[in-house]
C-alpha cells in the first residue's frame, strides 16, 4: 500500500484524444502521477447510459486501447498509474446498487448536467433512461471504490463530486466510517479552441487536431485554421486575442521569443498568416514528435497495452474487493455469502 | 437442466409468516412446486430500499431463516424449490445496472406502487431514494436472472411484471433473444381478514395468527376474535358473511358438515360464539399440527436450513452466471474480462 493520496480520474472510451484533451486534462495527469497514487478509469459502462446500441458497444474495445495508447504516448507511466476498465471490475455493480439507496430522486433530477447529457444524445425527457439519471451515483461508485481522496474535475463535474461526498457522508453516517469524503481538484488549465475558432476543440465539431495525427495532417489542419476574419491581407493589423492560431502558439510553442515576435508583427500587419501557421505547425509537430515515438513503440507491441490493462484490472479488482468487504462488514451484510 | 417451466417467486425477509400468507401464497406455492421448476428469492436487497438502517439489516439473517423454515414447515420440498438469498448471488448487481439503461424515469415515476411503498415507510417525496424508484428494475433482474417463464404475483405486482416484460423486450430488441417474456400467474386465492376483522391479516396490524404460534396462543387469539358486533347474546341471529370467524372456518376447517351446521345455527341464533370459536381453534390447530411437526424437525436441526440455503445459493449462482454470460455475449461486452 502506498502512503500517497489516491486520485481517481478517467474518461469514457469514445475515441482518440486531441490537443484539447492534452491542455484540459492530459498535461495535468502527467504532472499528478508524480505526487499521487492514480487510478485511471476507462468508463465503458457510462457509455451505455446514452449509447447502448450494439454498434456503440462494438466500438468500445478499440476505443479502450486508443485511450490507453494516447495516455502512454503523452508520458503517463503505467508503473505510476493504474489503468482499468470499469466493467471488468464487477464490484462496481454492487457498490452502485448500495449507493442508489443513499441519494434521492429529486436531488439527482435537479442536476443540469443530466439534462444536458440527454439533450446532447438527442434523448427526449419522456425517454430519459433510469440509468442516465443514475450517472452521478455510478460515478460516486467509481470514485469511492478505490477510496479516492481527490478527483481532478472540470467545472461541469464539480456537482457530481458533491453528490459523491454526500453519498460518502450518508454511508459513513449509517454504517460507520468507510469512505474518505473526496475533494475536488480543479486544475488550473485552460480550454483550447477548435481549429475553426468556434467553441472548444471537439471530435464531434470536427475541429480537432488529434494526438495521433501525423505531421502532414497537422500541417494541413493548421493551414486551414480560422484566424482573424477581418484580416483579408497580410498588411492589415490583426487581433491576437481570441485568435486560435495564437492560442495554440501560447499552448504549444516553447519558443517565447518567436511567439512574441509573431504577435507583435501580427498586430502591426507585418506578418502573413502563412508564416504564423508554418511556425505553428512546426511547433506542434516538435511537440508531437516524442509523443509519436512513444506511440510507435506501443503500436508495434500491442500486447504491452493489453497487458497494462490486464494488470490494472487485476490490481483494481483487489482494491475493489477490499472496499466491498469493508462495506459489507460495516453494514452487517456478511450473512449467507 | 429440467424441461419444466421456471417460476420465480419469493418474499422480503421481514418476519414470520401467518395464516394470511398461507392463504395468499404459501398454499399456492406448495401446489406449484409439483409442476414447475421453482426459484424462491429471499429478497434482502429490496429491504434496503426502505429500511437501510443498521438495525434493519441486523434483523435480516434470522428473518431469512424464519422465512425458509415457514416454507419448509408448510410442505415446500427443498428438492423441488431452490431457495436463495438475493445478495448472495452477486450477478444480480450487474444485471440490475444493465437493465437500468432499458427503462425510463417517467415510466417508473408513474407507478403508484412506488409512491405507496414510500408512504408506508414514511418517506417524504423529496427524500424518495433513487434505489426505491429502481425497485421494479431490480425486480426485473430477479425475474429474468433465472430466465423465469412465470411469476405468480398478487394484483398489486402485475404492473411490475409488465415492466419486466418491457425490459426483456428492450434487451432482446437491442442485442438479440436472451430472455423469455415472463407471464404473470395470478393465482385464484383469497385474502384472509385479520382476527380484528379490520382489513387483511398483517403483522403490523397486530391481527395475525402465525404459522409458528403454539396451540395455546391460537386458542387465545381465536377467543379474542372479532365476530358479528350486533350479536350481543347467543340467541340473536348473526351474520355469517364478512364474519372473520367463518372466513377462517371456510379456509381451514375441512369438516364441511360441521361448518354448515355452525353457520345455520349462527344465522338462527342457536349457537354461542364460544362453541364456534372452540371448534375453529380445534380446526386451526389440527391444520397447524403437521406444520408444527415439520418445523420442530428443522428447528432441532438448524444446520439443515442453512445447508438448504447454501445449496440454493450455489445453484442459483450457476444459473445467474449463465445468464450474465449470455447477456455479455449478446451485448458484445466480452472484452478485457
Amino acid at each position: 500500500m502506498s502512503s500517497k493520496k489516491r486520485i481517481l480520474t478517467g474518461d469514457r472510451p469514445t475515441g482518440k484524444l486531441h490537443l484539447g484533451h492534452y491542455v484540459g486534462s492530459l498535461a495535468n495527469r502527467v504532472a499528478l502521477q508524480e505526487t499521487y497514487e492514480c487510478f485511471f478509469i476507462i468508463a465503458d459502462l457510462h457509455v451505455l447510459t446514452t449509447k447502448p446500441s450494439h454498434e456503440d458497444i462494438a466500438a468500445i474495445p478499440q476505443n479502450i486501447r486508443d485511450l490507453v495508447l494516447d495516455h502512454l504516448a503523452v508520458g503517463i507511466d503505467p508503473n505510476k498509474v493504474t489503468f482499468y476498465v470499469q466493467s471488468a471490475v464487477k464490484e462496481i455493480y454492487q457498490i452502485n446498487l448500495i449507493f442508489e439507496m443513499m441519494v434521492s430522486v429529486p436531488r439527482l433530477s435537479r442536476l443540469p448536467s443530466i439534462k444536458e447529457m440527454a439533450r446532447n444524445a438527442h434523448i427526449d425527457e419522456e425517454q430519459l433512461p433510469f440509468g442516465l439519471l443514475g450517472y452521478p451515483v455510478l460515478q460516486a461508485g467509481d470514485i469511492l471504490m478505490p477510496r479516492a481522496h481527490l478527483v481532478p474535475v472540470g467545472k461541469d463535474n464539480e456537482a457530481h463530486v458533491e453528490i459523491t461526498r454526500e453519498i460518502a457522508r450518508r454511508f459513513n453516517g449509517l454504517y460507520g466510517e468507510v469512505f474518505p469524503e473526496p475533494d475536488v481538484l480543479v486544475p488550473d488549465v485552460g480550454t483550447l479552441p477548435g481549429t475553426d475558432g468556434q467553441g472548444k476543440m471537439s471530435k464531434s465539431a470536427n475541429n480537432a487536431i488529434f494526438l495521433s495525427d501525423d505531421a502532414k495532417t497537422v500541417e494541413q489542419k493548421v493551414r486551414g485554421m480560422y484566424t482573424d476574419p477581418n484580416r483579408i491581407r497580410a498588411d492589415i493589423p490583426g487581433k491576437v486575442e481570441g485568435n486560435p492560431v495564437f492560442a495554440y502558439h501560447d499552448a504549444f510553442n516553447p519558443n517565447l521569443e518567436e511567439v512574441n515576435d509573431l504577435k507583435d508583427r501580427y498586430r502591426l500587419g507585418k506578418v502573413g498568416d502563412v508564416e504564423v501557421k508554418r511556425k505553428l505547425a512546426a511547433a506542434l509537430n516538435a511537440f508531437l514528435d516524442p509523443i509519436r515515438e512513444r506511440r510507435a513503440h506501443y503500436e508495434a507491441n500491442p500486447q504491452i497495452v493489453d497487458e497494462i490493462i490486464a494488470v490494472g484490472n487485476a490490481r483494481t479488482r483487489s482494491v475493489a474487493a477490499e472496499t466491498v468487504a469493508m462495506m459489507e462488514a460495516a453494514m452487517g451484510m456478511t450473512y449467507f455469502r
